[in-house]
C-alpha cells in the first residue's frame, strides 16, 4: 500500500478527490489523472508533485472511473457448483489468497449445479466486465465449458478441480494418478502386499481413477488386489463399516485396505477394532483427501493422500493472472498430492 | 433477466454498445442513457423506444459506467476471518444466495484473522465503493467493530454469527439460548432428568453460553446437571469418548448427554457403544450444530440443535439490503434454532 489514509499524521476523515489532489499539486483535474494512470507524456517533476499530493492527502482514486479508463476491472469471478463446499472451499480460498495479495478482488457467484443460475451469473461476471472467471466444483469429473453468454468468448476461464470437457481450454486438476500411486507404493514399502481397495461409486471419476491407477501400480510390482475386484460403493463411513466386514470374510489373508476418500478409510478402521483386529500391525490403512476432521478423529489417526486443494486454487489464480496479460495456455496442468502418515500404517 | 443477449434470435455475438442503441431508437446517446438510467424528463414513448432498442440488440450496460453515474457499485463485501469455514461457508452462502438473486455482487475477502490482511481488504472494498459489507467468522464470541480506513464511516456493516461488540453496530447472530433449550427441553420431555453436559472451551462463548442457557432451563424445570458440573474440553471426539468415560464412573446414573457440538456427540455415542450401554434406551444424547457428517455417521445417527446458518447469512443480506436504502437498524438480531430428531433420543 503507497497511500497513508488512516494512519496517523494523514488528514482528517472525508475523503480527497482528484480535483482536490490537483489543485495541490497545481495541475488540471486531466494532467492529475494522467500522471495516476501513468499514461500520457508528462515532466518526471509534474508527475512526482501529483504523487506527493496523492499521499499528502490519503487520495485513493475511484475503481470504477479507472476501470473506466483501463479497459480492467481488476476483478475475477470464482464460480463454484458446489453448495455445501467440502472440495471447493479449499480452492476457493487458495485462488483468493494469490488474487486478493494484488489489487485483485474476488467475485463469488454460486451457481449449485443450477444451469439458470449459472447463467445469471455468467451474464453478471460478463457485464461487470470481469478480468477473467475460475470455476470449480466439487467433483473430479469434467464439466462442460461454459457458455451461451455474449460476451463470454474474450474472457479467460480456467476451471479448477472439475476440468473442462473441451481440450482447448485451461484446466487445472489434482494428480489422481500420482496418488493412488503414492498410496500403493506406501504399502508395498511397508511390506503390504495383499491389498483391497475399498472406494465411492463407480459413476465418479475420482472413484475410477484411483482404483484404476492404484491397480495398475499393484500389477507393474507384480501383485493383484486381494478380493481379486474394486469394491464400488458410496463415499461413506457406513460403506467402509460394510465393506470391511465383506473384505474380511471373503479375504482374510489381506493385510491393508487402500481407500477412495478419509470417510470410508474411518468406516474401515472402526469395524477393524471391533472385529479384534489391530491397525496397522495386523491390517494397515491409507486414507484419501487428508480431511482432517475424519483422518485425526479416527482410531487410529489415518495415514492419507492430500490432494492439495488449496494450490489448485493458487494456481488456478496463477494462471488466470498470466491469460490476462498474455493469454491463455491451453490444457490440463496437474498439482500433485502428497503423503500425510499417520498411525494407521 | 429483461434482456435477450445470447438467446435465440438475438444479434450475433459482439456486443451492442450505447451508441448503436440511440442510432436505433433514433436519439441521442444522451437521451439513451437518460432513458437507461430513469433519469431526466422525456416522453414516455421516447423511453419505450429506447427500451425497445435495448432488447432487440441485446445491449447490456457496462456497470463501470452505471456505478459513476448511480453513485452504487451493486457490489457488497463479504469479509470471513475463518480460513477454514465450517462455520461461515454456510453463512456465506446463505448471503450470496440473497443478494446474488438480484443484481448485486459479492466480493469475498477471506482475512484469515490477520489484522493486516483486514485492512488490505477493508482498503479495497471502500475504494470499489461497495454498497455495504457483511462480516462473519467461525466463532460466536462478539469481535471489534470493522475500523481504521478513511471511508468506511460511510459503508453500511453488518456482522453475522460473530456479533460486534458496540451495540450501536448491527449484528446477526445465533440463539445460543434458544438452542441449549429446545436440547433441555427434549429431553425433558423424554422423561430424562439426570443429564451430564459436555462441552468446549469455556473460554468460547458457544461453549458458555449453551451450557448457562441449558442448566437455567434445567433448574427452571426443578432438576440440576447429573455430575454437579459442566464439563468444559475441547471441541472434539477424543474430549467426547474421554468425558464419557469419566461421567460414566462418577453418575453412573445419568440418563442423558447434552452435548456442545456434534463431535463431541459422537465421541460420546462410541464410548457408550463399547461400554455395552444402549443408545437412547439406556441414556440419549443430543449433539449440537447438525454438521450432517458427523450426526449421520454417529452410531446412532445423533439428534442435533440446528443453528441455521444459511438463514443467519440470508438475514444478515436482507438487513444490509434494508441499510442501503434506508440505513442501518443498530442492534442484535438473532436467529432461532431447530430440533433435528434422530435416532440418539
Amino acid at each position: 500500500m503507497t497511500h497513508a489514509a488512516g494512519a496517523p499524521g494523514s488528514p482528517p476523515a472525508g475523503r480527497a478527490k482528484l480535483a482536490d489532489v490537483a489543485a495541490l499539486a497545481g495541475v488540471s483535474v486531466g494532467t492529475a489523472s494522467k500522471a495516476l494512470n501513468g499514461a500520457g507524456r508528462m515532466r518526471p517533476e509534474t508527475r512526482q508533485r501529483v504523487l506527493d499530493a496523492v499521499a499528502e492527502l490519503g487520495f485513493r482514486p475511484n475503481q470504477h472511473a479507472q476501470s473506466l479508463h483501463t479497459g480492467r476491472s481488476w476483478t475475477v469471478g470464482l464460480m463454484t457448483t458446489d453448495g455445501i463446499g467440502r472440495f471447493s472451499t479449499p480452492v476457493l480460498l487458495g485462488a483468493e489468497d494469490a488474487l486478493g495479495a494484488g489489487k485483485i478482488s474476488v467475485l463469488l457467484c454460486d451457481t449449485r449445479g443450477d444451469a439458470i443460475r449459472e447463467q445469471h451469473h455468467l451474464r453478471n461476471l460478463v457485464d461487470r466486465r470481469v478480468d477473467g472467471i475460475i470455476v470449480t466444483g466439487r467433483r473430479t469429473d469434467p464439466r462442460p465449458p461454459l457458455t451461451g453468454i455474449t460476451g463470454l468468448e474474450s474472457v479467460p476461464v480456467v476451471y479448477a478441480l472439475s476440468p473442462s470437457t473441451d481440450p482447448a481450454d485451461t484446466s487445472v486438476t489434482s494428480d489422481d494418478r500420482g496418488g493412488a500411486r503414492l498410496a500403493v507404493e506406501h504399502l508395498l514399502s511397508a511390506g503390504r502386499t495383499r491389498i483391497a481397495h475399498v472406494t465411492g461409486p463407480e459413476h465418479h471419476a475420482a472413484a475410477r481413477d484411483r482404483a484404476r491407477h492404484g491397480l495398475e501400480h499393484l500389477e507393474g510390482a507384480g501383485f493383484g488386489l486381494s478380493t481379486g475386484r474394486v469394491h464400488f460403493g458410496e463415499w461413506s463411513e457406513a460403506w467402509g463399516r460394510r465393506a470391511a466386514d465383506a473384505v474380511l470374510r471373503t479375504a482374510p489373508d489381506t493385510d491393508a485396505f487402500f481407500c477412495g476418500n478419509d470417510q470410508i478409510a474411518r468406516g474401515v478402521a472402526d469395524t477393524l477394532r471391533e472385529r479384534g483386529v489391530t491397525v496397522p500391525e495386523d491390517i494397515a490403512i491409507v486414507g484419501y483427501d487428508n480431511w482432517d476432521t475424519m483422518a485425526l478423529a479416527s482410531r487410529p489417526p489415518l495415514t492419507t493422500i492430500d490432494m492439495n486443494l488449496a494450490e489448485i486454487g493458487r494456481i488456478a489464480a496463477l494462471r488466470l493472472l498470466e491469460a490476462i496479460d498474455e493469454g491463455l495456455a491451453p490444457g490440463a496442468h496437474t498439482v500433485p498430492c502428497r503423503l500425510v502418515v499417520r498411525e494407521s500404517t
